[in-house]
């Protein structure tokens, strides 16, 4: 099911993963967030490769019982980097705003970039 | 897609449903939340039936293109109602905490009912 990561203070909607029962349990255990990796088929412990782990404070469920709202702290990879949530080196995932009037809209960015992928990464994503 | 409603000035998440580009289509022309109902097969203006309109101010899309991000006010039945997302009549969809120790782990509801349902609606939910 997707579950949203929203960060503590800023109250920033960070990013909308997937979590299965055995990610669940395992954020439950280690206190940071553990999803599901959809692309890769196996538990993601966030951060693993980026060093940008949430640790993770409250869990809720929606009524529907199908959507994860974790409340979360977004660690970097140095205590003086800043909260960076996003594989593009953005603090959130949610970057593009949608604008423009009746001429047509489109999705823009809206977020400045705050590090360089190729410098929160070897070769892959995490 | 998911498409998350977080209240602009609280920032509380509300609640998650689907649109498709027909719901995104109609939100933009309408000023309002439109969903796309997966268990009706059609649009669903949020608040059509429970007064609950909820008004949006922004849209953002995450990096991966596959999740929405409404910015909105949860407008009443009343101006005097409470905030209320919820068909079970709470303020957020969010309201089951998970709670305890080691012993087992338990969803607990931690928001209280602002309206009874009973009242919100005649006998669909919406």
């Amino acid at each position: 099911m997707p579950a949203i990561a929203q960060e503590q203070g800023s109250r920033d909607v960070l990013m909308v993963a997937w979590m299965n029962r055995e990610a669940l349990a395992a954020t439950v255990a280690r206190g940071e967030a553990v999803y599901w990796s959809r692309s890769r088929q196996r538990l993601w412990h966030k951060g693993e490769e980026s060093g940008h782990v949430q640790k993770v404070h409250e869990i809720r469920l929606d009524c529907d019982e199908d959507v994860l709202l974790l409340t979360v702290t977004q660690l970097g990879h140095a205590a003086s980097e800043p909260s960076i949530a996003c594989h593009t080196g953005r603090h959130s995932c949610f970057f593009q705003r949608l604008e423009g009037g009746a001429q047509g809209r489109q999705w823009r960015p809206a977020e400045p970039v705050l590090k360089d992928p190729a410098r929160i990464y070897g070769a892959k994503k995490g």
